[in-house]
């Protein structure tokens, strides 16, 4: 696929596309113009045009879009239209929250293992995987070539657990722990800082009281 | 606190700046310039000296910043200097891993109430906290004038959950379901789509491989 360089912003809005069509497609919609889109998305009809026109368009003046090929290619984009092999290092509630959904799955993200250094926690059953030591970690990752590690372990071990991934092939991590990840160029890296969130909620709300 | 409009890209900066502040609190530094905080962040000296310059500087030319001074002034400027009275609804897997993670309850974030309508989890003790059925959740958070709630169901009953907390008093919704929640003017909602984050990763490897 040939693209020009698009903006995280909007690739940031992506999955939320797909997520409308998704139900659209689900309700049995087949064409939607960007007027009705932007109704039920609440975004301007021409902020939807803009973000399309960066992959070519997808849609034909004055019929609307195709739903179902807007889907699909919006999916192709986002590298949905093949597996990506994931471990999950970290098998606390978070680890487990993340392996038990099966939503990630449904979009060719393969969840293949589960590392946590608790021996109180190795052999339980995570859906189809049962959690390994964290020995187990770095060779399991070169035979299954493992593309995804999803870190959900305290920031005092992420930095180093993560260079071990990546020293074994692994490519892209989820980052969950509170910690920045410098790794080299190529990585890629995804943060989800759940406090920030929060106080970013707690900002808000500071600042609608006064 | 007197502020004018601060763009939301600032705010969503704060949390990194106060993590990295209290990192060198904890390591005894006193006063760090904008040019070795630059350093440590990797973000540009600039950037750092604009994004401070929205609220009122924080530092004296050529003296560099007062890291405790910053630390406190960023933890009011995001509300994190009072009680927040929060309630968990869905004691799954990210709800109990959300109610665990004491940190929260560090910056000020109070977990007192946890609800779901699974009968097997009512009465299961997560922290200080006993999980309850649903039908006591309205009562609860008028009782007990709770002012965030943390949504993590399914999106089915997501939309008619969070109307029901904000008929009650809630002012302000973490929403880690995964569907937009129409709320009236002045509620605050702070999204947290996992898989959105996931897929943003799936289009960087994607590109990176082309």
């Amino acid at each position: 696929m040939e693209e020009k360089e698009i903006s995280q912003a909007v690739i940031g809005r992506l999955p939320r596309y797909l997520r409308y069509l998704g139900d659209l497609k689900d309700e049995g919609v087949e064409r939607i113009s960007s007027q009705e889109l932007s109704e039920l998305m609440k975004v301007t009809a021409s902020q939807i045009r803009q973000d399309f026109n960066n992959f070519g368009g997808f849609g034909q003046q004055g019929y609307g879009y195709n739903v179902e090929y807007l889907y699909k290619e919006i999916s192709k984009i986002l590298g949905l239209d093949r597996i990506h092999k994931c471990i999950i290092v970290g098998a606390g509630n978070l680890g487990q929250a993340l392996g038990n959904y099966m939503n990630f799955e449904r979009r060719g993200f393969h969840f293949m293992g589960m590392f946590d250094k608790n021996p109180e926690l190795w052999g339980k059953q995570v859906r189809d995987v049962q959690v390994m030591p964290m020995e187990q970690m770095e060779e399991f990752v070169r035979t299954n070539q493992i593309e995804i590690a999803v870190l959900t372990i305290p920031k005092t071990s992420a930095v180093e657990v993560a260079e071990r991934l990546v020293e074994n092939g692994v490519g892209a991590i989820w980052n969950f722990a509170h910690v920045d990840l410098n790794l080299p160029e190529g990585i890629q890296v995804e943060n989800v800082h759940l406090s920030d969130s929060l106080m970013k909620l707690s900002y808000n709300i500071n600042r609608s009281d006064n």
